[in-house]
């Protein structure tokens, strides 16, 4: 099929700030993009071959969705996480042409982006009424419909930009200016993405039951060969409570040797581990690597072992007449 | 205000497993029970006393609120679990009077609600259309308003039952019939629930910036003491990414001189660390002390440092002259 | 005995390092100084009471000795080490009156200081003949002795300085110029010596036999509260090859909340733990205590858990009608 | 030389409780022995060649040398441990012919010796007068010697057979009847000794000064493969207080991968850790190998990341086009 555009998947609708993830990745404004209605199914886009990868959130997203990629890319046929990517978190209200900020009374949006603005509600339109929305976008774009009872959204800006027939009456009204969330593109096992120096790598673990102190043992993995953790998460494996795996995200690529012996270490422990991708971090912050757990310190090692299992040279064995040396 | 009834909020609307869940409090079916659009308003209402406590799902729910959750009980005026409650997660077909399942084309409900029953949607109504629900009560509650666009709900048992106006269709339409999952009711500090020997403690430890390897110094302070973890999750503090605090579920009860001990240990590694509460295990199953973890182990130890401290009988220093023995 | 002057055994001779180290105690030059033929003669002075206190080798001592204090210490009737002290190990090469260096073939010494000679005596004495002696200030006796079948002695500067009729006919002899060894001041329980912040802490850990990893469960109660190890021996116990005791010197003094604690943590793991003493360091080097591991940071962990445990105010328990608020 | 009988050196004089090991190696019977003052210098007869091995104590003789031993093969040219020989350390009472029991006033031995026959002395011997001597075997053979000025000696039981001069007053004189020493035979590198699943490894590990925490880091290197430590020591390098190395053994084989694997991260954090040997254990106590730490789990984790490095065949990649994939 040479030629033709990628296709992504994502979660939608149209408008979140999903999509504004995905439209960090190059190329994607020219690709085909299906939203699809939760993270299973952009994620089975990919596992069914309709789509090359999907962008899902993976962390403190306005509109939920974080656990469920976390499961979903634990379980079921392998996937791999190839790119990371940040999208500040920037509210909008939209109305309806002709609608003043001073006749706003029904404002529907998601109920995670609704509890992120209500300091500026509070102050700007005190008594405002909440109309829960599936999603900031479906909020949005329901006022576009003839029997709309809500008179504004609250959504990203992205929905703006897309959807002329939406004015903008207030912009950044979140509670809390800074907010930036993380999405991840998944697509099959593939090539790696490049080693850059500022990569993440994630394992889906399961805990061994039969053994106290399991979870120590695995954390120990990463910091016996000096790997840091910037994420970790005990989730139920579903099946019934009590049985957990272990999500975790870790500094370095797969290709670093110390981050190929912590995975060792964890397969060992815990054979079902899955390897979820390593792939650039998205801030591109090098990892600082102690010289004692550098690719030179760990072929060192190697090698000095491997000197000792291959001392052949003087056939010196105890108790059984070692030969002369002169 | 003698003689009034318990006041709770809860993660609403009303029929949700949420409430669901808050059934279970003795008394509950007798209190005034309040609903909130989302967690952080169940959660207000109890810090601003218009509620005695509130009942929230902590984990792997169906309908979200979950790291809402963790989040909003880290932060903020203090608050405590005093109990922890399971609900089995299982869900109906709802329709309205005179529907029957073959005449069923479009379908309501929350999207993790959707995604847990894509099974046997396949295989009983398959190429159903899926119209997007703020949550499942509200999808079902729907179906009784005039103008609605769709022709059934997947919700909780509980919205039937308490709504004679919605019949149901089909029973345990969950791809995962022993799915279950955790809410925990919230209130004020107060006087702690009773140890029960099966108890579980809630922390929420900020992670030291300064220090690497401070993960694992954290974990340390339980492993060290013989304290399980059941659950862990890094979060970040919602200033800026790179910033994380731990959310901790650990086996026992603060009233154990162990869990006493592992959250002195967590206070001086990081002095911000919060005490969510030590409460009843829903399941009720006692945790296994190691003999060298009891009290009395822990009495014992601080006996003996005390007798070496106290050692004032002889007056023997070195190099000043010994009081002679004989 | 109003008035007596104390009394000190110490493994003997007389003009041994162990004599040397002795003399730097302040007063003893005017006490009653009994030398002992091993350390366990030593001790058992102490332990009967006559001798107030009782100086031995404990580390690398060039005449033996310090298995046997390590063993000695840490069973039968319980001592305790009150002070450290160093002596600079230097060697002199003492003969008869009127021998010159030219006339010496046969040489008399310990084991050890013989081979702490070596490269001295291969330069300016090649081919002498070594006699062994029992101890490096016997073999400097021996010279006085009418029937002595050697021609000189190495042994310590001591000897010389006591015994004017030994003239020096070489001085710093040793191998290694900057050799210095440690002895212990041992008397039985009694005043603590006072902390002075440059602390050292000696304890000897029976290894639990029932449970793997107790050695670095051992070690990790010293971790836990950031106290560092200056020292640790594996023994075994003497019963029988299998069993082991940990010898151990850590940093600080049992008066530090921290030390008091991880004390308290190796009780608890091996309750037959027995502590040697808290005494300050020879080198005075103060130790450098990190904030959270700090005597401020313990009792403020203390008083955190203690508010957590008192919480009385509030009388609201879960599900049994919590109070009003308003 | 061809056919020459095998040379050992031995810790000396002939008749010690070192030479009774040796006696233990096949075809020792045979050889050339020769015994030497010290620890030192019965290995330099290995290092210089003029001796195949040296057997020499390394933990808890009667008559010291065990740290001289550790001290010794930590330094220097390499050398290897490549058996281990246990000793039960018995005592008989030796007189020149005629001597009876009750005729015996004066006893010579080695310091630790005459410690180790205290309770028998005293019983049997009351008022025995102790004269020191350089070892248990010298004191044996000084008997022999016309100007002896003391009446018995006590020495290990092989002096008596191998010298008919000196009858046996009395038997197992020790205090301690089940006490036994280690020793171990010393050559240059060379072959190692064969796998028995019953094995030790000896290694030197100098203490990383730059970083704190550097001993657990050690020892974690161990218990993160499941190798448990039969021994530790820290030892002095020599050079001046405060610098140290670690002398461990470890339960298994370098060619075991769980060992190899250890010794790797040990050479990560300390380059200069020095290999001294694999060999059987003496007691031939089969080591328990959890499945997780099997050469065969081993095996399996470097082929699972090796399957992760290698994927090749699909061409996907984040943002570059990924290839279609129907």
């Amino acid at each position: 099929m040479p030629g033709a555009v990628p296709t992504y998947s994502f979660l939608g609708p149209e408008g979140t700030f999903t999509e504004a993830a995905l439209m960090q990745v190059p190329g994607a404004g020219d690709a085909v993009r299906v939203p699809a209605s939760n993270v299973n199914a952009a994620l089975d886009a990919v596992r069914q071959g309709s789509a090359h990868a999907a962008m899902v959130p993976i962390e403190n997203s306005v509109e939920g969705g974080v656990t469920a990629t976390l499961d979903a890319i634990a379980g079921g046929q392998e996937l791999r996480i190839v790119r990371e990517v940040l999208v500040p978190i920037s509210f909008v209200l939209v109305a309806r042409p002709g609608t003043r900020l001073g006749d706003v009374r029904r404002i529907s949006t998601h109920g995670h982006a609704w509890a992120q603005c209500r300091l500026w509600m509070d102050q700007h339109i005190p008594g405002a009424e909440y109309v829960p929305g599936s999603s900031t976008a479906a909020a949005a774009m329901g006022l576009l419909e003839p029997d709309c009872h809500y008179d504004a959204a609250i959504c990203a800006p992205l929905v703006a930009q897309e959807q002329p027939g939406l004015p903008v009456l207030a912009e950044n009204i979140g509670d809390n200016p800074g907010a930036v969330t993380r999405f991840v593109l998944v697509s099959r096992p593939g090539k790696l993405p490049e080693r850059t120096g500022a990569d993440k790598t994630t394992v889906a673990v399961p805990l061994p039951e039969d053994r106290p102190g399991a979870l120590m043992e695995i954390l120990d993995q990463f910091a016996n060969r000096g790997v840091n953790l910037s994420r970790i998460e005990s989730r139920p494996t579903g099946q019934y409570l009590g049985h957990y795996f272990f999500s975790i995200d870790a500094d370095g690529h797969v290709g670093d040797a110390r981050m190929a012996d912590a995975l060792a270490g964890l397969h060992r422990i815990s054979p079902a581990t899955r390897f979820l991708g390593s792939y650039p971090r998205a801030d591109r912050q090098p990892i600082e690597v102690q010289p004692h757990t550098s690719d030179r310190a760990f072929a060192a090692s190697r090698n000095w072992v491997e000197s000792i299992l291959d001392t052949e040279s003087l056939q010196v064995e105890s108790g059984s007449g070692p030969s002369p040396t002169a």
